[in-house]
């Protein structure tokens, strides 16, 4: 299992409002069942099987272009563990119960 | 006011583990005022003043040496718009009313 | 065609020295046709048909683990710019020829 | 010394060519003493003393402002190594020779 943070950004849309492409990016990711994620002021958290996630982000990658878009940027941060199960939630109470 | 993702990781410490680090970083922002933060799965949101935000980072990429590490990476997103005052909370629900 | 930054870095090993594991993931993206890509001091750049590029990227995160690495981190920036033709080198003579 | 990537990316400007504004930043930059640089395809690579750096950085995130953008997005990823002097070239060579 992997966490991956993801964010998506449409160049040169001539307005500095991004939110209705990330809404249409959700509408993509939230129809999938298996992974779990976290909509934050800055991106997205996804949690599963990498290639799922991957294959996902893929997709979500394709939706500013399909609403008009002719320049996205996206970009992904992997953070993946094998040497135990981490997960979003696991991670932040690793934090928090250190302070 | 901008929005800024933090995150700081140490290099070569011998330990997969990072929070311990990431909860001594946090110990260094949350003295600060004027400065509101979000701790996710993947990094810490900070929204403020840009340089204050930047002033406390730098502090805050000094922490992981002081604790032993040789070499640390911290990686840094600014998103600074200046036709509206945006806020960390705005920019989450500006997607989820659109869904 | 798009144009991806990644880096790929293992976390926890005990060394501050991670050339060994990009050299690693670079054998593995220099067996493959059909991609350019240019290294950097602060990682790859990679230039291609974006599902190409994300599938050897997976194959590259792979390559610390098989290396002994137990956590890895990577770093992915997909540049996709579809009113053009875009490409690595035209990408530098645009900013140069401006200046 | 640190090694330090940063890509400033204006939004919303209603063109999806930013080499204009690259092309700006680097004129900031390029009047600066003391530090190194190299342009690359996805952003720009600098090499010097941390707090300099950092400053050097923020006097580039206004520039779009000040060429009529009105959001602004910046990333920076600090590679900074404390058990050994590292450079720009010594970074790549480190991989080049190992390959």
């Amino acid at each position: 299992m992997a966490i991956v943070h993801v964010s998506i950004t449409p160049i040169g849309t001539g307005s500095t409002s991004i939110s209705p492409y990330v809404a249409a990016c959700h509408t993509v990711l939230r129809a999938k069942e298996g992974l779990k994620w976290q909509l934050t002021p800055m991106g997205t958290i996804i949690e599963g099987e990498l290639a799922e996630i991957l294959a996902v982000i893929q997709e979500m990658h394709e939706v500013p272009f399909a609403h008009g878009a002719r320049r996205v940027s996206t970009q992904i941060k992997i953070d993946d563990r094998r040497d135990k199960d981490a997960t979003m939630q696991g991670k932040v109470e690793a934090v928090e119960e250190k302070l």
